[in-house]
Parts: C-alpha cells; sequence; structure tokens
C-alpha cells in the first residue's frame, strides 16, 4: 500500500534503485530531502541531471572527465611514456592520492570476468592497443584489483602487450602498511615472502 | 584535488550530504548515475525535486502528503475517535503495516530530546492539543518509540492531556515476537515481566 502518497514513493522507489541503497536508507534519504531547503534539493537534482548531461568518456584514457582530454592526458608536465592500466576511475583517483605517479593512466572500465559474462571486448583494452601502436611507451604499468577477475585481466594484457615489447610491469603483492602480520591471509604472505626485496 | 572534473565532483559532494552516505558510497552511486541511460537519470532527479515541491503537511495529522487533508485522515472508514501519536511518518506506516489499527494518526515529526535541543514546542504538540480541542477523541494511543526520548515524549504528552480527559494509553513494552529470551536485554525482560497478563 502507498502509506507515503506518490510522490514520496516515487521517490523511495527511484533511491532503492541505486547502489548500496536499500530499503531502510531510501526512506531515511527521501525523508531527509524533504525536509531539506527548496534550493537545496534543487541542487542535488541539478547536479544528476548535470553530471549525467556533461560527463563523457576522454579520448585518449577513457577516464570519465568534462573536458577532452582529461586533466591528466592534457597536463604536459607528466610523463607520457608510463602508462598505469586501472580498472575504474576511482582506483586512478587512489593512486593520483599517492602524489607519487605522474606518468598517464588508462581506465578499461572494468575487468575480465567470464562468471558475470564480461570478456575483454567489454573493456577499453582496443583503445589502449590502438594508443600504445600511435604512440608506444617505455611502460605499461598493470594496477588491476588483487582479485580473480584483477589478475585474469593483467595476464591476458600481459599477453598481447608483449608483441609490442614494451615493459609491462604488475604492482608488487604484499603485507599492507600499518596491518598486523597475525590478521593477514595465507596468500597474502605468501606473496610477500616471493616478493621479498634486499634492504 | 579534483580527480573527476568538476561535474562529478559536485555530484558526490551533494551525494555526500545526504544521511547514511559516506564517501565511498556517495562514489558508487555517482559513477552508477553516470553509467545510467539518460531517462533513467533525468526519473531520479525529477522525483527529487517533484517531492520537494508537492509534498506538504496534512493540516490535520501533520502527515507528509501530496493532498490535504492526507490519504488516512479523509478515509470516511477510519475511527476518528482513536489517534495515535508517532514520532515520525515512518513509524506509522509501520503501524498501516499490520493492517489492524483503524484509528487516525498524529505525527509529532520528533521527539523531546534536550541533548539535542529539542523541546515540546518544536514538535507538533500544539496541533495535537488544538486538533483534541475542536474535536475530543475517546482514546490517544502513545507510540513513540521504546528509549529515552520517545518515553520522555510520552510521560510530557500524558501530562498535558490528562486535563482534557481523555483517556491516555501507551503501547506495550515486552519480548519482541520470534525472538529468543536469551537474547533479550535485562530492561525488557523486566518490562514484559511487569507487563504480564492472564491467558
Amino acid at each position: 500500500m502507498d502509506y507515503y502518497g506518490s510522490y514520496i514513493t516515487k521517490l523511495i522507489d527511484e533511491l532503492k534503485k541505486l547502489p548500496g541503497v536499500g530499503g531502510k536508507l531510501a526512506q531515511r534519504i527521501a525523508f531527509h530531502i524533504i525536509q531539506l531547503p527548496g534550493e537545496r534539493a534543487d541542487a542535488l537534482a541539478e547536479s544528476i541531471t548535470n553530471a549525467k548531461r556533461n560527463v563523457r568518456y576522454c579520448s585518449v584514457c577513457c577516464n570519465l572527465t568534462d573536458a577532452d582530454p582529461c586533466a591528466v592526458c592534457s597536463n604536459s608536465g607528466r610523463n607520457p611514456n608510463e602508462i598505469m592500466v586501472v580498472e575504474d576511475p576511482r582506483d586512478m583517483a587512489a593512486y593520483e592520492r599517492t602524489n607519487e605517479f605522474k606518468g598517464l593512466y588508462h581506465v578499461l572500465h572494468g575487468a575480465i570476468s567470464p562468471m558475470n559474462g564480461i570478456g575483454p571486448n567489454d573493456l577499453r583494452i582496443g583503445a589502449l592497443l590502438k594508443r600504445l601502436q600511435n604512440k608506444p611507451a617505455d611502460e605499461v604499468i598493470i594496477a588491476t584489483n588483487p582479485n580473480v577477475e584483477g589478475e585474469a585481466t593483467a595476464m591476458y594484457l600481459n599477453k598481447i602487450l608483449k608483441p609490442l615489447e614494451i615493459k609491462v610491469t604488475r604492482i608488487a603483492h604484499g603485507v599492507p602498511v600499518g596491518g598486523d602480520l597475525e590478521y593477514v591471509d595465507e596468500v597474502t604472505l605468501l606473496r610477500a615472502l616471493q616478493g621479498r626485496r634486499e634492504m
């Protein structure tokens, strides 16, 4: 039954479709929106419409951007000979926050996952190949996630990039900084041992 | 730094202001919205604007509604002599889902909470008094939450409604149905004992 009237019910239904938002949270957000001052609610609605309308993919690195090429690709202070391949724009942002990597990125928008029916052709791998054929890089750093899908994607990329005679590297696996060895899983401990370095 | 471009950053900022939505969830929702088909994103934005513009308070029970009086208050099949006082429209919806209560409601929009600076004048208690003075009811059922604020509100309402010679009742406290006694807290167990009824 419709306890709240059609407008609130419609809002709750729309909110429930968002990832990570269940029925209870959708209700809570809906009532919060109704209590907001009119201009704050309009600002939220506008930011949704604007983001959807004005955001597109960077023609170089496939990152989401409102200017093409994106801010990173058009920054002449960055090294175009190092390309870091990530699954997601959020992974790129995570590396940007380290303030250390000064190369460029390539965003795949996912990882190979036969379970979910995602193959190499569903990712921006073709765009990466074309990019490297047009303008070869010295090194491609594969920074896909350290899970099954990310590893599969890394192996696939390594296989298809080898013939281009580009150095392909993978970010290191090991124990996270600040962690406690006792709580680290066995696979990570093993990888940390295998990847040990002279001090 | 602005890793995503201004439109995405603005959307993430707006989403972060919502209750229960932290930085990570805001990012996840923002990227979900950008991947949506245009009309789905527009539907979400419209539902926000529409709900904010068209929803107001019912002049009788103070519930949120798009028609005044609301669907419950204007339903002639309901008993106007029983009024259930709740804190929130969601509490009203919870009781409506039981399909048992056939009286009317009064929504306070909060509970007395000196810690948060919320006193009786910040709630719709004046509207309740005026409503009862214009059209006395046989019984007022206080269904505020079973926590400190809800109990304080119930006691306050009882005190100010007593002079009107209306029967004031409080919903029962006790062990929840389907629970396991072992995991019920002491206060609830005590209340359940005090409220025992002959079988």
